[in-house]
């Protein structure tokens, strides 16, 4: 056994990579040592990398983000694309719908204070490239702010038993707003 | 103390009334304790009526759907007046929204049968009256389709730490499906 820095940093990825597929698969309620015997690591490996589910959720959560955030500054970014990636998210990550319903009364402050931070993250990469463009323009502010109301619309609709069908109803609510949506995928480099 | 059946009845409508408003102002996470006092009842009274969480529940959503089904059947029912009953619901109730959302994995499935149905009685008193009327339309079966999605989607959107600011941005979703919607307010006979 080799407990040493490059082990640990070996096991958190396939801790990391575990709890996305079981939240995926199983929500929020999955148990953490799911995810352990999903990774193939002891629970005491677990525990020492995540002390406690929010831990893990907000690994899973920050990495759903950085993955929106490259898709938004990558050379040949539009705002279809990110659209695509966010909306990969959506379908994938019951975690990440469940963020973005942070402003409900009985999430505890500290998680919604980090679910807002992450989410003007998202409202950021999106607006970059915004159709309309940077420039002062009349329409702007308006579409600013209905961006992020378009995103909870349609995580509203991407409900269903699995991701197929949550992302066939989220393209069909992105649809009714009249949004262009590019290929639904995570962003890879 | 009369423990007669009259006052039995009066117990149970001050029960699901004050039911009502503490899960709009805490969400479905509220103690069944909070419910009696709010009500005025003993805790041994509330145990006597609703054995569980979940009967509770179940008898907040029926009085809510039976709102909208009584908004669809009133003489001067239309389409925008039984949005506007509905959409009172979705920002009024935590368990409203809650149950729109039953098709999740996580949910035990008789509560999702009977998510199912009370949604299958929404669908059905928004169709008796959707633009377009009853006789046959080719643009019909899509907009039949469409209404519970769309309904799903003001479901995600109405969000917020009060009552307005979740009709605020309920009634700027429907607005961006281009639907027009009455008053919003719950159904009086």
């Amino acid at each position: 056994m080799n407990h040493g820095p490059r082990s640990a940093a070996r096991n958190r990825a396939a801790l990391v990579a575990a709890a996305r597929e079981i939240y995926a698969e199983h929500g929020l309620d999955a148990p953490l040592s799911a995810i352990a015997r999903r990774a193939g690591v002891g629970q005491g490996s677990l525990y020492r990398h995540f002390p406690d589910r929010a831990a893990v959720v907000a690994v899973v959560l920050e990495e759903n983000v950085r993955q929106i955030e490259q898709a938004a500054t990558a050379e040949d970014a539009c705002f279809e694309g990110i659209l695509g990636v966010l909306t990969w998210h959506l379908t994938e990550s019951a975690a990440f719908i469940a963020f973005l319903r942070a402003d409900e009364a009985s999430v505890r402050p500290d998680v919604r204070a980090h679910a807002l931070a992450l989410a003007g993250r998202v409202e950021r990469a999106l607006l970059r490239h915004l159709p309309g463009g940077r420039p002062p323009d009349a329409r702007r502010p308006a579409a600013a702010d209905d961006i992020m109301l378009a995103v909870a619309m349609v995580s509203g609709a991407a409900t269903g038993p699995t991701r197929q069908e949550r992302e066939r109803r989220a393209l069909k609510a992105w649809r009714l707003l009249g949004v262009e949506v590019g290929p639904v995928r995570p962003f890879e480099e």
